[in-house]
Formats: C-alpha cells, structure tokens, sequence
C-alpha cells in the first residue's frame, strides 16, 4: 500500500461528507485523491467548500467515477452511496474493475451470501480479478450486533444461544434518524409507512446471518419482525417534540432458529427518549458471557469510524469480497495517543 | 485441514487436562490422537485413566514428544507446559519441525516479540520452515485485558488513552490461582515471596505491548507495580481461610507511557472475596467506549476454550509466529446450539 494511503472518497451524501472530514483528519496516514458524486450542486465544487471548511483541499468532486478512479491511482474506495446492494454493486464491480479496494456502509454488503448469492458472488469474482477486496462494514451491521457478538463468544467451550439488545437513544442522533424510526408519527401513520416497507433498520438479517455462520449454526429459519414504540411521555429533540402516546421510534426483531429453537436473536429499539442506550451481548453458554456497552456506541460518529478503521483492514485482506468476521480485530487506525 | 480435526495435547497438567476434556467433548470436529507429558506417574496411561473417565480413549501417555509428533499425524498440538517462552520454545521449535500447527497457552508467547525478540524470530522462522502457524493465547494475556481492549477502539475515530480494569474473585478459582496471589499470607511473608519473584500475573505487559501495537502507538515505556490487596474481613473458600488483615490476592498494574502521558492501563485485581468482578474497557476518545463484561470472564473453563477455539483459526493462519491481534474475531468453534 502506498504511504499514505490513497483514498477516493465515492459519495458525498452526509455519511461521505463526516468520512471526508475524517479522511482529511488522518494525515499523514492518508491521502484524500479524489471524490465522486452525481448531485450537480456537488460536481465541480473542491471538497472542502461543501464541507465547509478552508482551506482547499484541490480535489473537485466529480461525476465521472471511472476518469477518478483510473486517474488517481487510489488504494481504496470508500463508498456511502445506498444501503440496498442491488442499487449499487455496479459501482463496486467498477471500482473492483479498477483494481482498488472498497470499504462501503451498503448494509446489505456486509453479509449479502444469503439474500442476495448471485450479487455476491459477481462482487467477489470481480474483486479476486481486480486483486483487490471489498468489505461492508458499520456499526450495525458491522459491528455492534455481529462482530461485537461473535467476539462475545470466544471464551465459550459452549454455546447455546447469543442475544444482543441495541437501544439507541434516537433523540440524541441525526434528523434524518429520527425521521428513519418515524419520532412523532400518529401510531396509524407509522403503521401506514411501515407496510410500504419505508421503516426498519437495513442489515438486521445481515447480522443474524454472519452470527450464525460464524458459529457454524445449520440455522433453518430467520423470522423479522417491525413494530414502533409509542412514546409515555412528551420529548423534545433538536428537531422535533413526540407527544405523549405517539410514535418515539422502532422496535426490529430479528430470530434465527434451528428447528423450534432460537437460538440467535438480535433486538433492536430506536426511539427518542430512550433512557437505557446500550449494547449488550448475551452469550448462553459455558462460561457463560454478559458483555455490555454502557451508554451504547454512538452510531453517527462510529459509522465513519469503523469505515475509516476498515480501511487498512481491506487493503491487508486476500482478494475477493470479504465481511468484518473474516478479518483480525477491529482496531481504531491513525489515532493520536494522549 | 483434516476433518475431524486430528489434535495432540501437548502437556497434561490441570490445564492441560481440561483441554483433554474439552478437545474429547468436541467430536466429531476434534479427534484426540496423541499426548505428551513427562511424568512417570502419566507416562502409559490412557487419556481417559488420567481423567477418571470412561470408557479409556485408546490415546496413551507419552513422554516422547518427536514419535508421538511423527506417529500421529496431527493438525494441531495443543500446547500447555509452560508460562515462560525461554523454558519451552524448543518444544514449538520441536513441532513446527514436525510440520503441526501450535496453540499454546504459554503467556510469553501471546506477544513475545518484546521481552523475547530473538526467541520469536527462531519459532517464526521454524513455522514458516515447517508451513505451519504458532499461536499464544488465553484469557488473559489473550483476550480480556489486549484483544478486548484492541476491539472497543474499532468504532473510535480518535483514542487518546486505553484503560482496562480486571477484577477477578479468586475465591471462586481453583487453589494454584489462590495460592498464586498469595491468598491468607501475612504482608511480610507476601513481601518477602514477591521479592523472589513468585507472585504476578505473567503476560501482562504482554498485553500492553500487543495493545500499542495494535494502536501502532510508539510507546516509550512501560511501567509494572504489584502489590498486595489486604482483606478487609475474613472471607473463606473452599480451600482456605483470609483473615481479616492478611493478604487477599494481587494488585498488578502497568502502564504504557508515550513521554509523559500514560496512553494505556492494565489494572488487574485478583483477589478473594472481590465484590465487583468483571472485565472492563475504557476508551477514552471519540466516540468514547464503556465496555464492561459483568461478572468476568471466568477465567478457568475459559482459558480452555481459547486455546481450542484457537485451533481452527491457527490451522487457517498464514504461516508464522502469530497473535490473536492477527487473526480473526476470536469465536466458539464446535458447538452446540439450543
């Protein structure tokens, strides 16, 4: 790998743009080379006008993906574009095409074998002819409810059952968060929403999958289930107030099973005045393991991070199309002691 | 690899022994097929005679470790002679020659390139001659105080400091761990046996070394101090009495320093009649991360499982003297679900 390393940064949405700051943070381990995005207000602007920031950085986003990735000679991608991998894989096949690495936040990328084989297998030919590897990793998927998870059981001799609990205090997390859990919705607006599929969180399955095929779980079924939190009490945020008896968030139930047994199951709640936020590992077995993040992890700004930490991770892994649980410990990169 | 997994238990004292069982346990993934110890009181007996089991395993004792590496055709050895890499590094030497992967419990070789550089030169080299991968691990140095730590700072932009708190009721443990934290001596005869050098937790600076480097921070020393915890009250175990003023168990601490900033912490307590114990990882940075394994990680019939889940993971290792900073997420192998 070059030193520093030589980092696109592809989309420029508000994921990119907290990825480009901290891309530009991280000197001298890397190098921001270029950026890509279709939005015309974008195109053409350097990035530190859309960050707002001075001075220039020199690199103008571009439309014209292909002319970025064969004139800067990157090292990796980093790619905030969609949550959806069908929306998107042509662009990984491209940067993969291009011979350079991928870190994405696509959800549906960090464990894709199962709801999407024929994607992933496409990425992962791709990325073994480019001799690159593509990874999907966040904190969740990608982190709080698989990897942390997975780590969880590695003193067991035996286990019989892993739960997660995620809370997050939505009241605390970005509007459009707030807007993805449906904070202030009447409880028939929400349920309206939710049969056009427009709530949830992406990747839940993603986890139950890679828990279990790191345990080696010949897992039979994975059942969903979606249901919003009514709010006890009025609560303010920065961006909006829930009355009291209105929708303050999610509640996304995921539960793998072997025959009638569950024996994975991830419990996600996101709502405004969540007053517990954490994220606990329960791992049932011997010995057993009660491992809890207190105050949980702070999805906004660890997201970025754990895209950021990826990224030496990616360009040390084999080729082809890679998860968090096929590569060492995650580990922050570039940080300044003291 | 074969399938089952074809493994020799290298060293068949306490640890050893539960390694026995756990590795018997663990059909069909794991197939027993030698052992090595040089008492004469175990040399010629079944594996299952040792361990007051039926029925007897076939597997006999042998002290001859060159025809039982040469004879049976392992994968693996799982290795527990030793906590001191200068005693028994002739004994990895011996199995890398043989051609078989290594997981030991040795905590010198958790992250040996420090205190040992040559010693890890020659058992990386050997392995790399022989095809074959040398992994140290444990609970501790192996996971509680490094790898735990190195996997909390993975949704972390920036880290300034790394803190871990282990706290361990040695009352629950079996007598050598009592024994070894000076557990119902007076403080004198604590002082005069720590000035032999008999008391502390071996591998812990280890862990901070394997830590910094994880962080690639470039740390300029290390501090070590124990000391004894004074029991505030009597307190019994099964197998001894603490007089109230008399020594509960250890205090060991050491500290990394970059300059004069202290940037990582290993707080460990072992000690009987602790009334908080658990497994704690601060760090400090953004976002900063509170993880706490409540209760502990119990330290006995985990340490096993991190050896033999450690197999599968040593047998996919690139070849080489490795940590478990290296390789991927520590997680159960061969159990059963539900």
């Amino acid at each position: 790998m070059s030193n520093p390393i030589r980092v696109v940064q592809y989309g420029v949405g508000p994921i990119g743009q907290s990825c480009l700051r901290t891309i530009l943070s991280k000197q001298p381990h890397l190098k921001l080379v270029g950026a890509i995005d279709i939005d015309p207000d974008k195109v053409g602007k350097d990035v530190a006008t859309i960050l707002g920031q001075t001075p220039e950085t020199g690199v103008l986003i571009s439309a014209d993906a292909d002319e970025v990735l064969s004139s800067t000679n990157p090292d990796v991608v980093v790619h905030t574009t969609s949550s959806f991998l069908d929306r998107m894989s042509d662009q990984l096949i491209q940067c993969a095409r291009a011979g350079v690495n991928v870190v994405s936040s696509t959800e549906e990328l960090s464990f894709p074998y199962h709801r999407h084989p024929g994607i992933a297998e496409d990425i992962d030919r791709a990325a073994k002819e480019g001799g690159v590897s593509i990874l999907g990793t966040g904190v969740n998927p990608g982190y709080a409810m698989d990897a942390l998870a997975i780590m969880a059981t590695g003193v067991c001799n035996e286990v019989s059952a892993i739960e997660v609990h995620r809370e997050v205090d939505a009241g605390l997390r970005r509007l459009p968060l707030q807007m993805k859990v449906g904070a202030s919705l009447s409880r028939d607006a929400f349920e309206e929403k939710k049969a056009t599929g427009m709530f949830g969180h992406i990747g839940l399955v993603e986890s139950v999958r890679m828990v279990a095929k790191a345990m080696n779980w010949p897992v039979d079924r994975v059942d969903e289930t979606l249901d919003c939190v009514i709010s006890p009490k009025r609560v303010e945020t920065p961006f909006l107030t829930v009355e009291e008896g209105k929708v303050a968030g999610i509640h996304h139930y995921a539960k793998a099973w072997i025959g009638e047994t569950p024996v994975i199951s991830l419990d996600l709640k996101m709502f405004v005045g969540a007053e517990d936020p954490r994220d606990a590992v329960l791992v049932k077995g011997d010995p057993p393991v009660d491992l809890v993040v207190r105050n949980g992890i702070f999805g906004d700004t660890a997201t970025v991070a754990t895209l950021i930490n990826g990224i030496p991770q990616v360009i040390a892994a084999p080729a082809g199309l890679v998860t968090v649980a096929d590569l060492p410990i995650p580990r922050a990169f570039g940080t300044r002691a003291g």
